[in-house]
């Protein structure tokens, strides 16, 4: 991490090697970015060089856009991509992908390029596989010139996130979401403690786990489930092993429980979001709904 | 079907030929009820039939346990058992196992065998796969003289089924179960119509499809999920599409909607009993609970 | 009650016996329905009854607005109401008003009267006090055309109503709505019995006992709170003793308990309907909805 | 306030100026505590007056006793009282008693006293007015060492709660207990803002506004609804506008609304805990329980 106030009064050469690779293979952006210091913010940073990019001849923006790989494309399984995209396309699973699926990402990387000359960019670090295959289909119906802007919309959010991981500074960039969860054991009338957790991201090919957890003494999780980073687009479910949790706290249940492991499946749309999905739950019935 | 009234005044044969495969190879149960007559209802008649069995000397009753099939066993393969127990075997799924599954039916049948000299005899109707396999667990422990009482146990709920399926009566043996459910809309205040439905029994190996169907306009489905059956001790999902009944509803929702599927899973322990499992639903929120 | 088949082949004079003062004062409405002999319904009778008002000339017709009585008037003190009236008046606790309801109502009829030079006629059966008062204030702002339509709408349910009461038929009008509960206890997933129940009405002055129960087995009442008439429009409030029921159930609770008496609240906008308002309660939490 | 660290290094008449009248009229409690200094903690001290009072002969722990005032008695209105006792019988609305509960006040006390030769003495700031009545008679059954203890214990909790008003320290007694509440608008999915909320107290007498508030963008009030204080054990209603939040959301409504004024129920028993009853509603249900 670099403060932003070094990057306010270090020299040209410094400043480029920091942000040099902000935008993808692009460092002209940064070394014009240069000329307007002081950023009174992270933001105001953020702000500007994107503003630069907007303010670019039409050629050096597409190149901008042209530098950016294939998702899951050649470039990452001949280790050619810049350590940022590894990062961030092996967030979304990208770098797991089955024979079948990668098959699926290069089908629709050769459409879109074929119709718009330039590959698709997507912030990936937004998204699960499923919701980067829609987006495809969706962005593929548009024409060129909004196309261009959607990909510079998305390279402002991609580096967003890269700012956010690399400069230290009084305000943070609303790049982050959280996914957290809270259980409420309605028979007893208090928070329910010790609940085994666990999050999937679920998509056509199956599921995949994202972690695992157990609540505290105020029903929580240490942690969020997701926090620190955007919430991936993306469907999910939540399970929790209330059997096991009732039956220790010696309640007579049916045989087998009535409930024993109650999954929550719900799906995120906004990354930046903070969704709370809470259980609340007696050995007969559950609720749960959008908290806050 | 046969009436009760033509039991109670038809000649000796006729009323064997009726009756004498109620207990499994065993038509002297029959022959022996014959003399009892008349029965003033089919549970006085069901009681007549498990009367004569306990009052039979320690012989006969042994006899009648051994004349039971192995579940999943040689004898369903070989096309030799009665077609009550075919049927029987086949309402739990015993006719579609898996290799794998056949071979653990096999090394528990073995097992009971060599240390109780009989087969293991379960009311299979009331029981999923699942279900099975923990009563084999559970009934392995216990001595001789219990299994025999459990046995006996089971061949009364076995003939109770078979009586219910067979005989015309004023009043009806408490051998059916029934699962429901109700889908309401807390967002409109009304019932939800036409949410497809989608019901499953889970075991470690998977999930089997058992119905679907569509709600009607009170939010309820024409018939019971479940119903004029016990309904098998089982783990089961209800799938409820309520992402496209709101889209139906022209809703404003997210994209993907926060709810699309909603599972809701849980047991049922208690084959004679009425399980009502609702959804009370929004697009953010939803609840269940074991109803009436 | 009259059967609908004797009133299609009697004589005029009982015909005119029978129906004469379905309409307040009118019997020439009755007179000429027996001209159109026979009916093949009870919605049919009514069909005629209300046609023959509407294509009777604007004299009569303002003459049956004009025969009917203000609300809490001074026919009724004097003893002058038809039989009719006095019912349903009394159903709406217009016979038991304070001295300022009285004056309250005394005002909003002379308003009225003053400005449309007829009465204030509503079906009070489907109203409560509340009710009544913000009908006066909506409907003086009309103009007078819209309420001799407003009054023959109401005289036309008033009517309805009557004829339900008096004639038998295969068909029912639809003029009853329903209000029922149903208490679940979530902490034992089955029914709540035995919980006691009050059923308020509410307004401005303070609140009415309209009907106490218990529940039955089924965590249900034997009879809906109300039933077979319509369901005043008007709030309610329900009052339910789960404290103790809870304490019946020898659960350890807090002292004083979370929950003792839990009050529902909420309004009737369609007299008609039915209004299924559960309660689904542990001690310490509880929910209800609009169900069905 | 004065800080710990300045009673643990001033001199004894600044001591007993200002802990004197920590216990009723017993400035002894403070002069013994003076000789243990130094306290390492607001508890330390604490637990050393406590045990200075335990350890005294019995002689002056009743004087003690004896020195507290009656409830609502002649010291009150003869303006005899301390400043404490006046705050915190105030606290409890004795200093605004009906005629009627005076008189039952008055009863209470002589029974008291005749039976133990001492006055009732209870922690009134965390009990309502009931809780206190109810504590009498359950206390009147006891025998006088019971109640000796008793009422040491409550003198316990007094000098707790006078402690943590005057005393600033690093740590805090556990005096202080909370109540809460949040809205969640479960028709849109996120927290219900500009609620309006009022909060009573209920007992046999009727009901007292304890504070109104509206929820904030997070559906919280920006204080809680009772903090910073023992929550006193009483029965309280919460009372929520939500026909008129829905109303601004421009939802089409029953009229009139099904729910217009949600009231919530419940007890408090433990004043020194949290507790947090949110609302989760749409136009036509709701839910609530004891959350955390």
């Amino acid at each position: 991490m670099i403060a932003l106030d070094e990057l306010n009064c270090c020299g040209k050469d410094a400043f480029v090697a920091a942000l040099g690779d902000l935008f993808e293979h692009s460092p002209w952006v940064a070394e014009a970015a240069f000329g307007q210091r002081p950023f009174a913010s992270l933001a105001a940073l953020h702000a500007a060089t994107v503003g630069i990019v907007r303010a670019a001849p039409a050629g050096p923006r597409l190149a901008l856009i042209k530098a950016h790989p294939d998702l899951a494309g050649k470039a990452a399984r001949a280790g050619q991509m810049t350590a940022d995209s590894v990062a961030e396309q092996g967030s979304a699973g990208l770098d797991r992908l089955s024979a079948a699926e990668l098959a699926e990402f290069h089908r629709r990387n050769d459409a879109y390029r074929a119709k718009f000359g330039f590959p698709f960019v997507i912030c990936v670090r937004r998204h699960g596989k499923e919701s980067i295959l829609r987006a495809y289909q969706r962005r593929l119906t548009h024409d060129t010139a909004t196309e261009v802007e959607a990909a510079l919309a998305e390279i402002a959010r991609i580096t967003a996130l890269r700012l956010d991981q690399r400069v230290e500074a009084a305000d943070r960039l609303k790049v982050h979401g959280r996914l957290s969860t809270h259980v409420l054991d309605n028979h007893a009338g208090r928070p329910a403690a010790g609940v085994a957790i666990e999050l999937y991201e679920l998509d056509a090919g199956g599921e995949r786990l994202i972690v695992r957890a157990v609540t505290n003494a105020d029903g929580r999780t240490d942690q969020p489930l997701i926090g620190g980073r955007p919430v991936p687009i993306a469907r999910y479910e939540l399970r929790f092993q209330v059997g096991a949790y009732f039956a220790g706290r010696r309640i007579d249940l049916a045989d087998p429980p009535f409930l024993d492991v109650v999954p929550l499946r719900f799906a995120v749309a906004e990354p930046e979001e903070h969704y709370h999905v809470p259980l609340l739950v007696t050995p007969w019935s559950y609720a749960t709904y959008r908290g806050s």
